[in-house]
């Protein structure tokens, strides 16, 4: 192992800055998460913070309030500024959804005129991660690394043989505390997934990158040279215009994938996407009975549930494993091995035309 | 077999009244059921009407509505007259509740000043029963035997060994359709219900009581005198000073149980008291796979449920023998199986003091 890299310090040095992504729209949270208030503005687990706002404090001893940029979508502008005002410095606004990589480039682009020696970390903002000290410790390292010109991407150490995100395949080692990246894989079958964990070489993508912006711009101009010349053009006059233009594309397959001196650094913290009602049992402290409970809720003779109410007083009595989620007008009860068939409820609702459920 | 008696006409010649016993108070359908508005005020299972009004409407070819009289408490006189305006002649309020006796008492002394040839019939507001015509049948034996001085109960025909309600030993038959009753039980232990389900003589006693009004005072004056002095000096001005007097016994102790000429006829109807959430299922239709479902709610790949709304959208997916019961402050989940423990979240409330819960 190396020794503890993490100082502030190393990061006003670097003049590191946060780009955090805030353009998911998330159903599987239903029915707390709608179209119109995505998985990140939620508070969670009885939680006093919403995602966003975790996500952000947890750079507080890195990454200054001014230096944190959101991407974000025009209608998520004013929830997120009412939940983040005072903790980030600037909004990225992407005119429409386009996928990663342009809201990767804009960003950059726009950084690179503000900082021109600053390094730039990508961050989700509706993930959950326990440990701060090592998701310190591990942005560190990358930093130091990204400081040698490479591009840095966080590899999640798996915990099952997920067929829901991508891998990252790592070979010789690197100082200080990481791994040349031998290839990208897509979202693999469960087979392939099992080969994977067997092998023990392979990472999780959870989409976090670090790099200095300028080595950043000038590979991401030689890889997608369009998109770089568009983005170049862009001003507060033609955004909406140019950006329409943009092919969507994923960062990963748009520059990581591609380009050469890429660096992986293993996480030394817990991570989850809190893809589902089931994760949020995982994600967040429980009862002595195992349930997960925030809000108006009783839970009576009850084990290994969730119960989470943003409306009325819920009780359930006898239950295991389930999910049972209120809001002022909607309620969903399920078992926890199921709870992606929530995608069940959206497509009923869609096809009631039941617009203000969603 | 006895062949059919029941007609209009027998009803008419025989002056029948029903007196409607409204006094209840439930918690086992909490969170529809609450202080202010007990079971028999609730429409289930989808339907459009209440408990109470179905009750009242099942009379609709026997007991004309100026001849169908409710007991109740003041609390429940405004809800009351607000659902069965236009379908009922009186309201007996009760100044409190003192058990069945006495209520069963008041009533029966205004019905025989009213009318004093009427023959009295003493009915819930809050049972299911299935089969109309069946009831009627039933009833129309009772009254038949009530013109021969009798004094009739309704004998349930069990469906299992139940500890939850008393029971009617049978001897002898009498005609027309009936048979002379040997004796009352008390709610049974489990063994001792299994022994009357074995032995096949014993009916389950459901409240429901048919005699002629002079008859009943007679006999009752002889019995409770005390009881019935005190109500015979009753007028507007004092029945609350009055009633307040009384004491607090169930008309089957006071008087069935001790009186002479008592006969039961068994039903000739399914019947049940909807005692909890488990029983909304077996009274109410079913949709194909065995959900009962009321208000705006989605039972995606769900089975044998209850999912009843008054308020929020209420979706569920995957689960099966469960109870959802949504209004809109308070939501309850738990298996039907110990849809009796409803109880338990009524303990708690108390204990918290959520007494608008309650």
């Amino acid at each position: 192992m190396t020794s503890t890299l993490f100082s502030p310090e190393l990061f006003t040095k670097h003049n590191v800055y946060g780009v955090v992504l805030c353009g998911g729209s998330g159903t599987r949270l239903w029915p707390l998460s709608r179209q119109n208030r995505a998985k990140q503005f939620l508070a969670l687990g009885g939680s006093e913070q919403t995602l966003l706002q975790t996500s952000l404090h947890r750079l507080d001893r890195m990454i200054p309030a001014q230096n944190r940029w959101l991407v974000l979508s025009p209608s998520q502008k004013a929830l997120a500024e009412e939940q983040t005002g005072k903790i980030i410095g600037r909004c990225v606004v992407e005119p429409e959804a386009r996928n990663t990589a342009p809201a990767v480039a804009l960003a950059a682009w726009q950084l690179l005129q503000h900082n021109p020696d600053s390094t730039m970390v990508v961050l989700s903002s509706d993930h959950a991660i326990g440990n701060i000290a090592g998701f310190e410790e591990s942005l560190a390292r990358a930093v130091s690394l990204a400081a040698q010109d490479q591009f840095v991407v966080i590899g999640i150490r798996p915990t099952y043989p997920a067929t829901g995100f991508g891998y990252i395949e790592t070979a010789e080692t690197m100082e200080p505390g990481g791994f040349r990246v031998a290839s990208f894989h897509e979202k693999p079958d469960a087979n392939t997934a099992a080969d994977f964990i067997r092998k023990g070489t392979y990472l999780w993508n959870a989409g976090m990158f670090i790099w200095k912006t300028k080595t950043f711009w000038k590979a991401f101009s030689e890889l997608q040279p369009e998109m770089a010349k568009l983005i170049e053009t862009t001003n507060k006059s033609n955004l909406a215009e140019v950006y329409a233009k943009l092919q969507k594309l994923p960062i990963d397959i748009a520059f990581m994938e591609k380009t050469k001196n890429v660096a992986c650094v293993p996480s030394l913290f817990d991570w989850s996407d809190i893809g589902s009602w089931a994760a949020v049992r995982e994600c967040f402290p429980l009862d002595a009975n195992g349930n997960a409970l925030a809000g108006d809720v009783a839970a009576i003779d009850t084990q290994n549930t969730v119960v989470h109410s943003s409306g009325p007083f819920v009780a359930t009595v006898g239950v295991s494993n389930l999910v049972v989620v209120a809001t002022p007008d909607a309620v969903l009860v399920m078992p926890q091995n199921a709870s992606q068939d929530v995608k069940k409820v959206i497509t009923h609702l869609e096809s009631k035309g039941r617009r203000s459920l969603l």
